[in-house]
Formats: C-alpha cells, structure tokens, sequence
C-alpha cells in the first residue's frame, strides 16, 4: 500500500489512505458476494464503514470502482461506445483489434485470464462478470444501435469475443494462439459486423 | 453400476463389473491429472492394475474412454464430421443446431456447463478440453476442409460455438439466453458457414 495523498503533518485527516484501501477491499468483497448488479456504492460503503459520499469522492461510479477492484487497466465501458461511434464501416474490425491489442499486453492478460477463469469456473462469481458485461458493455452497444433487437446483437458480439479470447488465451488452441493480431481482425472483425449491423 | 456382460454362473471372471469401474476411475483421475494428451490407455491400464488389452475391450479407443468418463451422451468426435461430410449448404447452420439441440436437454446442459466450468476455470483441467477438441475434434474438421488455413478455420468455428454456448449457458446472459434455438441457428450459423468455407 503506498500512500494516496501528498503527506501533511498538521491537519491530515488521519488513515485517508487506510479508508481508501479499506473501501476497495470491500468492494473486492462485496461483488465477489453479490455480483455486480447486487453489489452498489452503499453496500460497498456500509461494509467498510464509511459514508457513501467517500466512496464516489475516491472511485467515482460503480463501474469505476469495478475497475479499480477487478485491477485490470482497461475500461472497455469506455472505450468500446466510443469505437461504436465512428465511422459504421469496419467497427467490427476495430473492435477486435482492440480487445486483441489490451489481451497482447501481459498485465491485461495476466488479470483478464484471471477473470475469465474466475468468473466461467465458479458458480459464485459468474454473475459478477455478466452483470459487468450486461449492465455497463452491452447495454451501451445496444443503446447505440437503435434496433428491435439490439440487444441480441450485443450479446452475440460479446459471445464471439469472450470465445476468441477463451480460445486464444485460456484454452490455448494452436491455431488460434498461433495467429497474429492481424489475421484474427481480418477473420473475426466480419462477424462482429454482421452482428452489429446486418 | 449395472452388470454390463451377461451374467454366467461358471467361468465368469471375478469381478468384471469391478474392473470396469476401477477402469473409468482411473481414466477419470489420468485425464484430470495428465490432460487428454498425456492420459493413454496405457497409462489408464497401468493406473487401474489392468492390461491395456481390457481397456480396449471394455471402452473402445481413448476417445470413447473420454466420452464415457466426462459422462455426456453425446459424441461429437462422430457426429461433427458427419454433419460436415453432408452437402455443403447451410453446414453452418446444421452444426449449430446440433450444439444446441445437445445442449437444451437437461442432462447434457448440466454435464456440458460443469465441463465447461471446470476446463476453463482450472489450470489443471484446462489441457483436458482443450486437448480433446483438438486432437479428436478440431483436426478431423480440419482434414475434411483440405484448405492451407484449415487449422485455423476449425479453430475460429470452436470460438465462435464455445462463446455461444458459455454465453448463453453459463453467463446466461439475458438476451441470448432467452433466444430461440431457430433465432440462434439463423444468426449464427452463417459465421460459423463463413469461418468454415469463405
């Protein structure tokens, strides 16, 4: 634990940094309990015994505190609304290359096989990365496409990335740990834009 | 245990049934532990004190001891290329069908979702799935497509059905797993069509 604040000798409030630390070990806690939908600000912050209010001055929002607990430096909640916002042609391709290109860095990879492994292996902490998906990723994909069955499309975008990533990364078949990024765009970018918008 | 010879009051062996099951548990322990690559019938033989020779006869091939082992009615290492030797149209689409089909039966889902669960959630068992879809799977789809990127084009089918069926299955998330089998072959199996012969 390093400290947060720039140290003050007169005046600091006293274990600033402890609340900090104590809040994310509570959220740690309290998702892993109650999944992601289960678990809110004022659950996490009546575990660690601390007012809502210091919960979003440290971490913001849920998703952000998800984040921060999870420890994966990526925020796809961000990021993939705003590749779904460019230009319609080949967002499909550019969304598989940027899950690829974060899983290609070993500290994403390290912690999102962690995940993934986590969150399919036990009955406990599945609802902790559906809720996550559903709630922040898919619902803000399917927002932005504005049809009947937005929803579905989402989804199936999510089924074939989590199975490229599971294939590639944690069950390791061959051909696929074997490909580069390049090709796999090229392969699977077309499917992901079928989904969205066909 | 049921007796699976007939039964024979003089000559029968003592404890047939007996070595049968000593069999399965040790081909149960061997592929846990070794994965389905290192696992042999050999080794399976050796484990349960038995000759190879009565492995054989009980269980057929390795493949046929996996089957019997992980305990799910179905055989995909048969049926999988049989669907793909039918004409060529609409593959795609019958091969998802015939994944979800397996997987709307109770027994196969509850089977299916805890193998799943397992190989992906552990590092240990990980090799286990991953081997079997490889060796049994994966390369006879691949021999039956006689392309140079074969490999890779089974590979990219096994994401795609993998994704679907953990999405649907395991994450249970809500818009896929509330879709109909006929919605899902329509929306799908033309990835899996494309992967396969595009």
């Amino acid at each position: 634990m390093t400290e947060q604040k720039s140290p003050r000798r007169r005046g600091r409030p006293r274990g600033a940094s402890d609340s900090r630390a104590r809040i994310l070990a509570a959220a740690v806690d309290d998702f892993a309990e109650k999944g992601y939908d289960g678990a809110t600000v004022r659950s996490i912050a009546a575990r660690a015994g601390v007012d809502s209010a210091l919960v979003h001055h440290y971490f913001g929002t849920k998703a952000d505190l998800f984040a921060e607990a999870v420890g994966i430096p990526l925020r796809p909640d961000i990021d993939v609304p705003r590749i779904l916002a460019g230009s319609r042609d080949g967002v499909g391709e550019r969304l598989v290359r940027y899950v690829l290109k974060a899983f290609e860095q070993p500290e994403v990879r390290r912690r999102g096989v962690m995940l993934i492994r986590t969150a399919v292996g036990s009955r406990l902490t599945t609802p902790l990365l559906a809720g996550f998906l559903s709630r922040e990723l898919l619902s803000r994909v399917a927002r932005s496409l504005d049809t009947d069955d937005a929803d579905l499309r989402a989804a199936l975008v999510a089924s074939q990335i989590a199975g490229m990533l599971i294939a590639r990364y944690v069950l390791r078949l061959p051909a696929l740990a074997g490909a580069s990024v390049d090709e796999l765009v090229g392969r699977v970018g077309p499917t992901v834009q079928r989904y969205l918008f066909d």
